[in-house]
C-alpha cells in the first residue's frame, strides 16, 4: 500500500505527451487525458479534469510542450510562443495565480534570450528543476502537517488537498498515532466523496463521509478536533481563497474553538482576500447531476467556485517553504 | 396561479383512501401514494415520501383510516386498535413528537369510552375539526411570516417549509413588496432543489438555488438579509431541531448579523435541544444518488437527519397560535 496517492502528482510525461489524471472520472475510473499542446492544457484546466496542485503541474508542463514542439525555430520565435502560451494559461480560470508561474517561466526565457543562452535546453532544465523542488517542498509540508495533526484524534477536511492529507495521516499512523478523518462530500463537485474519500481509503485511513450540512454537528459535539483545508489563492495578509464552503466551516470552527490548519503557498501577488476574483462557474454544474437536472427547469443557480477564509479564522498556516 | 403549493396540504382523502403526495418524485412527477392502513402510513413516513407537516397530516389521518376500517366492533376493541396505531406511528421516526399528537387522539377516544359516547363518530369529528383548526392556524402563521419578511429584500431558506414561505412571499408580492429568495439545495435529500425551488417558482417567486456550501458567501456579502427555516421539533426553552445544516446556517447568520426567523409549533414535551433524539439515517441516502454510489465502496457515511438550533441563535420564532 503506497502512501502516495495518484492525486499527489497527477500529471506525468510519457515522451512528448503529458498524461493528466481525469479527476472527474474518479473514483470509478483511473484514466489519464492526453495533453499535447497549450490549447489542450487550457481545456483540461477549464473543464476541471484536474484542479488544485494538478493545475499548476499542467501550467508548468504546458511550457515543456511548447519547447518540445518547437524543433528548430529561432529563440525569438520560441519566446513569443511561450508568451502566447502564458496568456492563454492565465485566462483559463480567474481565481488562480497562474500568472505568477507563467511570468516566472517567461522571465527565464527572456533572460536566456538576452544572455544568448539556448532557450530550449536551458528552460527545460529550469522547469524540470523547479518541479522537482516543488515536489521536495510539498513532502516537507506533509511532514509539518503530520506534526500538527499528531496532537489531535479526529480531523475534518473539505474538498481535496491533493494527496497531502492522505500522506500526513499515513505518516502519523506509521509513527503510532492513528487518526480518524471525516470528509465533507463538497458539493457541487463532490471532490470530498470522489477524491478525498477515495485516496484516504486507499492508504488505509478510517474515513467517514458527511454532507456539507453536517459540519456544525461534528464540531459542536467534539466528533472532530481539527479542520484541515488547502488554499487555492494566498494573500500577502494571510487571507486565503479555497473551495466554496471553506469560509463557513472556518466560521463554525471558530464558534466551537476547533483549530483550522491551512496548507498555503505564500504569495505576494494579491494584498487581501477582498481582492481575490471569485470564479462564478456555470449553474449547470450545480443544477445537473449525472446528466439529470435536480431542480425544475427555469430555476436559476448561483455557483461561486470559491470563498475567502480571512486570516483571523486560520489557526495555523502550513506553508510551502519558499526560499 | 395559486399561491397554495401542493406541499401546504400534501395528503387528502378520497373515500376511505388517503392520497399522500410522494415528495421523493418531485419535481419531475406529481404523484400520490395510496395509504389504506396504519402500516402503509408508517411506511410513507419512514421512507420520507412525505415529511415535515405532511407527516403530521398522515399521523392524524391514519387514525381516520383505523376508524373507517372498523365497521362494527365494539368501542373497547376500537380503542385498543387506536392505541396500537399510536404505538406504531410513534416509532416511525424518532426525532418527531408524534406521541404528542397520538396521545391526544387516544385520550379523546378513552374519554368517549369512559363517558359512553360513540367513539367512531365522535373521534372522526374531533380529528376533522382539529385538522381544520391547524389549517387556519398555519394560514395565520403565513400572515405573520409575511409581515416579518416585508422589511427585507432577499431571503435564504433551507430545506422546505411546506408551502408557507411560498405563500408568505406571494402575499408580500401582492402587497407591493417583491422579495428574492435563495434556497440551499439541502443535501443529501435535495429538498431545497426539488421542493422549495419548485414550489416557489410555481407561485412566481424569483428563486435562485445554491449549494449548501455557499451560505457564508451569501450572508457575508449582503446578498441575503434574512434566513427563514422551519422546525421539526420544538423545546420548552425555545431550542428547535430542524433539517441538518440549519445549525451552521444559524451560526453563520449570527456571525454576519443576519436575522433568523423560525416557524415553530410550541411544545412542552421536551425541555431543551440537548434532549432531542437525533435520527441517524441510513448512510446509503448520503452515499448513493440516483442509484449510483458517489463515494467508493467501503467508505462509511454519517448522516444525522437533523441538528439543533439553540434559542440564542433564533432572532424571532413565528409560532403556530396554540390556544
Amino acid at each position: 500500500m503506497s502512501v502516495e496517492s495518484p492525486l499527489f502528482w497527477p500529471a506525468k510525461f510519457e515522451g512528448d505527451t503529458l498524461f493528466v489524471l481525469d479527476e472527474t472520472l474518479l473514483p470509478e475510473k483511473i484514466r489519464y487525458v492526453k495533453v499535447k499542446n497549450v490549447a489542450q492544457a487550457v481545456k483540461v484546466i477549464r473543464d476541471m479534469k484536474t484542479r488544485a496542485f494538478g493545475q499548476f503541474l499542467v501550467v508548468l508542463s504546458a511550457f515543456l510542450l511548447v519547447l518540445a514542439s518547437n524543433k528548430k525555430s529561432n529563440d525569438k520565435v520560441l519566446v513569443a510562443q511561450l508568451e502566447a502560451a502564458a496568456l492563454a494559461l492565465n485566462k483559463s480560470r480567474p481565481t488562480f495565480p497562474f500568472a505568477e508561474v507563467t511570468s516566472m517561466v517567461v522571465g527565464w526565457a527572456k533572460k536566456c534570450l538576452a544572455e544568448g543562452v539556448d532557450v530550449k535546453s536551458s528552460l527545460e532544465k529550469n522547469i524540470q528543476g523547479f518541479l522537482m523542488a516543488i515536489r521536495g517542498r510539498r513532502l516537507e509540508r506533509v511532514r509539518k502537517l503530520a506534526e500538527a495533526l499528531k496532537s489531535h484524534a479526529s480531523i475534518l477536511t473539505h474538498c481535496n488537498v491533493s494527496g497531502e492529507l492522505a500522506m500526513a495521516v499515513a505518516i502519523c499512523k506509521a509513527e503510532g498515532k492513528e487518526l480518524k478523518v471525516f470528509a465533507t462530500e463538497t458539493r457541487p463537485y463532490f471532490q470530498g466523496a470522489k477524491l478525498t474519500a477515495w485516496e484516504l481509503r486507499a492508504v488505509g485511513v478510517h474515513i467517514t463521509l458527511v454532507a456539507d450540512n453536517a459540519v456544525a454537528t461534528l464540531l459542536s459535539q467534539g466528533k472532530v478536533n481539527a479542520v484541515v483545508i488547502g488554499s487555492d489563492r494566498n494573500c500577502a495578509n494571510g487571507d486565503i481563497a479555497n473551495k466554496i464552503g471553506s469560509y463557513q466551516i472556518a466560521v463554525v470552527a471558530k464558534e466551537f474553538g476547533v483549530p483550522v490548519y491551512v496548507l498555503t503557498q505564500p504569495s505576494k501577488g494579491i494584498a487581501t482576500g477582498q481582492d481575490i476574483p471569485i470564479e462564478i462557474r456555470d449553474e449547470k454544474e450545480l443544477l445537473v447531476f449525472q446528466g439529470r437536472r435536480i431542480a425544475p427547469k427555469g430555476v436559476k443557480g448561483f455557483y461561486p467556485g470559491f470563498d475567502v477564509v480571512f486570516s483571523e479564522l486560520i489557526t495555523q498556516a502550513i506553508p510551502i517553504n519558499v526560499q
